[in-house]
Order: C-alpha cells, then structure tokens, then sequence
C-alpha cells in the first residue's frame, strides 16, 4: 500500500505496528472478527479499505472470522429490502478476493441464536449513559434513514461487542471513527471477566492505513450512492463511473488530495491499483488532462480487478455452492457460540 | 377469591371480564405467558396475586407457559446471586402449587436462545423515545439497587415482547401497573405484522383483581425484605412471623382498608385464606383484639397451606427430577421458540 502519511503516530497506531510485529511473529495466536452490513455491492472503497487487509491477514495465517451484519442492517433503515441478494452479493466478493472458507469463517449474525443471546448478559455491564455518549452512535442517528432513533440502533454496539467477543476474538481490524465502539467491547469484556470470572480477551483495535477513497462525485464511497466502482463490476461499467467522475479544469495532473479533491481521488485509486506512488503516477500523466487520466484509472482498475472478476464469476455460476459455504461457516459460527455461551452461563451460576 | 371492589370497570377491565367469559367456553384457543424473576422466595402475595391464577387458567384447559426471568434478574442489581438457589426454589413452589409439568411448559429464559435472539428484531421496531417514556421502566429505575441504568434495564419490555411472542401468547395476565409494558409488546406485533407480515398475535391482557396484600410490617410484600410469608415456610415460621405483623391500638377488629391498613391486611390474608368475606371474618373476632385476629390469621394460612407445603416437600426430596422437569420445559420452550425464530427470519427475508 503506497498512500503515506507523515502525521506523527498515535497510541493506537504504535499499538497497531507492534501488533503487526507480533502477528508476523505469532499469527496463530490471533483470532481476528471483522465483516460487513449486507446493505449493497462492496467496491474499491472496501476493498482497498479493509477487504485486502483480511486476506492478508489470513493468508497471514491468522484465524479469521467474517461476520455478514444481517441483523444490523435494520439499525438505520426500516426494511431489510434484497437482504438475500446482498447476503449473496457479500459472498461472491469475499470469495472473489480470496477469503478461503477452509481457513476463514464466513457467517451471518441472524444465524446464530446463541451469539445474540450474549447481548442479554452484555446490556446488564453497560449503562444507558455509555450508550447515548457513544460518538459513532451520534453520527449513525445523524446521518440515519429512520425518523426516530430505534432501539436496536441504540444498542448495537452491545450487539457488536458479541459479535466480537462470541468467538473470544482478540484483534479487530477498524478505522480511526470506530475505535470508541471497541472501547465498549472491551469495557464489556473487563466487566464481565471482574464481575464473573475471566471468559473473554480485551480485543486490540488494529488501525489499518486505509486511504481515503473518494466517489466518483467528490464525496464519500457509497454502497448505495452509484459513485463507486463495484467489485463485480464489468470492464464497460467500470470505464463509464470513471469516464463520469468530477475532475477540475486544470490539464496539469498532480497528486494534491487537499486543493484537488477529484482529481487526487483518480491520481490514489491508478496508484493504489498499481502499487505505485500516486506523485509518480500523476507525474507521468503530466499534461495530459482528465482525458489521459481516466484512461489510467481505467486500465488500472480493470487489470487489478479482472482475476478477482474472473474468480467471482466462476463462483457465480454455482451459488449452491456459495450458499453451501455460508452454510458451512454458520454451522462452525453456532458451535463456536455455543461452547461460549456455556462458558458464560455457567460463569454468572445459570441453571444448566 | 373475596376481594370485592365497588370501583367502575375500566375499558381494560371490562376486556378482561369478557375473556374470562371466551376461557370458559374455548380454553384451547389461549396461549398464555407468565413468569416470575428467581430474586428470592414465593410468599402468600405471589399465590394470591398471580400463582393461584395461573392454576386455575391451566386447570381450564388455556395451555400455559411458566417463565423463570433470569437475565432479568440483572436489570436491576448487578449479579444474580444465589441463582440457582432461587430457580430451584421457583420449581418447587410452582409443582407445590399445582402447575403440571404435563400441561404447563416451565422454563428459564437465558436457555432459549432462539427466543432472546428476537430481541434484536424487536429493537429495531421500537424507538428509544418509546422505552425512555415507558412509566413501569421509569418506576423500576427509581427503585433500582444499581447508581446508573443498564442498557438491560431500558431494553427490557422488548425482551419482554420477545417472552411472550416467542411462544405466540396470546393471553398475558397482569396486573394494572404491567399495562405499558404489555402495550409494548401488542406495538411490537403490530408493527412487525405490518412490516414482515402476520407472524404474531397482539396479546391481550387479562387483569387479574388481585387483592393487595400488605407485608408484615405493613409496607408492600417483597421477596428480600423479610415481610412476608413464604410459601415453602414452616407452621412456626408462619406463627412468627404473623406474630410480629404491625397493627393498632383498637381492639374491636373491623375491615377498613383506608384507615387501618395493618389489621385489615391481616383480615384479607385470613379471609382469602379461608375464601370468606373480609368484612364477615373481621365481625367473627370481634373485639378479641390483635391476639385473637393473628391466632385466626395464623390458623388460616397454615391450613391452606398444608397440602401445598406437603406437596413441596415431597418434590424438594427428589430435586434430580425438579431439575429434569426445568429441563423438560427447556426443550420444549427452545423447540417453539425455534419455530418461531425461522418464521421470523423468513418473514424478514433473512438467509436460510
């Protein structure tokens, strides 16, 4: 990954180098929980952001476990519309990336009744106060679909805490904006472990350094906005997004993301696709206008995405099979949340 | 039961009297939910307000569900001491008092995970304003042992919802301060029929015309404060306790609620005790004073209790076939709450 930062490092980022020390050390030690809402088609944004750092990590040879958020779904819309659709969508792409279901354990939330049961004993060791603080909450009820806020939306990062600590995961890939949600996954870790016994690791956030993706209209990637390319998108569609993005004026192409948003945004998603320096890459484009750099972006992103393309239409022709691996990773998800809710309960002296 | 009251019927009251009369001619058509939280010993208050209807329902032929709340326990102190003490306690006050285990499906909630997975479903049909305003949450919190308020505190009529639909209850009885909270879970399969489609019925509430019984210190009976008569409790015990019961000055013994709530506590108890009259009871000790009416108070309770101590002793000889009939119940619970669980995923279009 070429995009550098020259910004001096935080705690939670020293914490993150001397974990990926550790994790090429030692990767067996790491179980890792990560995933995704089932809200729309993953695209570069995703992929570039967290989707290639999971098949790193498990190539890595970390245990990983990938949680498609079906229940979550509902946390800031009122209907689960083309939720099947979408599941399977998820599916394809991990698959296309590489997630390789005998090392990785894909499932869906809703799937597995004794992981949700763990929100029970979890909203007993956090107060409503915590909830309502939670910055993450703030901004999802801000930028939400629903009228009101839902309790489910109020609650979820309970909900994650079990998604996360089910598997007694220890290590969760996040970005900078969801560090307070694993604080409460860790506060509720704490608290069960002093109030019960110790059942649960207190999970490390390992900060990945995702670049920040634009759309194709300047603003944020969206699943659901039509400003990104999709991972399984076609080579046409793909050249149409990027033919249709916000550039500027200026022939001159240069890599300057705080002035030139749009342009920046093309410039970073050719390097990154490239493995190159997006001041290089620009440089070379030099003056040849937005024409000249589209088509780079294009043939960038085509070439980098056709075997991932190429694999996920292969899995497509036998979802059975694509189903069958959701199927398998849920069957794995409920022993491995069952044999924890045992644990639990019989740590708080329940009736067994 | 005795207790008479002159009071207008309430629209609740009078759907209440009306189901009564559907119970008597249809009793199978009546699913009802029902349940207690193992915090400590059943007494005389519980029989009278709730445990003796709840036979009576199931001696009419209504199938019923006994649920032991044990998650709920947490909602308002911070560890569920003696737990299985108290669950144990529960089972056999429940045979004592003549639920059939034939007939009746006893059960603990934290061994259901299908149910408590509908929780999340459920939260994401209810907003936070609506369990910030709900008056039963409002008064649990005032009376809370914990300094803040759990998240499982405010979430817990959704759970609720989820104790009663889980099974398709169709009938809750409740007393008058439980009508939001029932109100709740009507919201709740109302709003999911409307949304998913018709999963659930909106339950009714049967309001019971529970007597109110004071403790013996002339403040609410409650299961921790030592006021009250357990039904497991010995003759001596009953006498003692009854002995030490706060009265007054007067020595002619009347029936007057308002003004003399110590003696005429004690009337009701006996005249409930011995299905007479309070007024009738009060006239017959006469001006025998606070001695007379507690020998008659005491010789009531013991009486009617006998055969119900005599039952709980026997079960408590063999407490291996309590725990299988706890056990029984959660097979049976888990099998309908499963069923239920995949109708719902169904409905929401979730993977299967």
């Amino acid at each position: 990954m070429t995009a550098v930062t020259d910004q001096p490092m935080t705690p939670a980022a020293l914490r993150s180098a001397e974990l990926e020390r550790q994790i090429a050390v030692d990767p067996g030690r790491f179980r890792i929980l990560t995933g995704d809402r089932p809200t729309g088609a993953l695209h570069l944004g995703h992929y570039f952001g967290t989707l290639h750092n999971r098949v790193r990590l498990q190539d890595l040879g970390a245990e990983v476990f990938v949680l498609i958020a079906d229940y979550q779904v509902l946390t800031d819309r009122d209907v689960a519309e083309r939720l099947g659709e979408y599941v399977e969508g998820l599916l394809l792409d991990y698959l296309a990336i590489g997630v390789d279901p005998a090392r990785t354990t894909v499932f869906n939330h809703s799937a597995v009744p004794a992981l949700n049961q763990l929100l029970l004993p979890f909203l007993s060791l956090v107060s409503v106060a915590e909830l309502g603080r939670n910055p993450t909450v703030k901004d999802e009820i801000a930028h939400s679909r629903q009228a009101a806020v839902s309790g489910l939306m109020y609650t979820y990062p309970v909900h994650q805490a079990a998604d996360i600590l089910f598997c007694k995961g220890n290590l969760v890939p996040v970005g900078q904006d969801q560090l307070p949600h694993l604080e409460i996954t860790r506060t509720v870790a704490r608290r069960f472990n002093e109030r019960y016994g110790p059942v649960f690791p207190e999970p490390d956030a390992l900060l990945s350094a995702a670049p920040l993706l634009l759309g194709t209209d300047g603003t944020k990637m969206s699943k659901s906005r039509g400003n990104s390319v999709a991972l399984g998108a076609s080579e046409d569609e793909t050249a149409r997004l990027i033919k249709g993005a916000t550039t500027d004026a200026d022939r001159h192409i240069t890599y300057e993301p705080a002035t030139r948003p749009g342009v920046a945004g093309l410039v970073l998603l050719a390097a990154l696709c490239l493995d190159r320096d997006p001041h290089a890459v620009a440089e070379e484009i030099g003056d040849g206008g937005a024409a000249a750099l589209k088509r780079t972006v294009t043939d960038a992103v085509n070439a980098k995405m056709a075997p991932i393309r190429a694999r996920r239409a292969e899995y497509a022709q036998d979802m059975g099979q694509v189903r069958d691996i959701l199927r398998a990773g849920n069957e794995r998800a409920n022993a491995v949340a069952e044999a924890t809710l045992t644990e639990v309960r019989e740590a708080m002296g329940m009736f067994r």
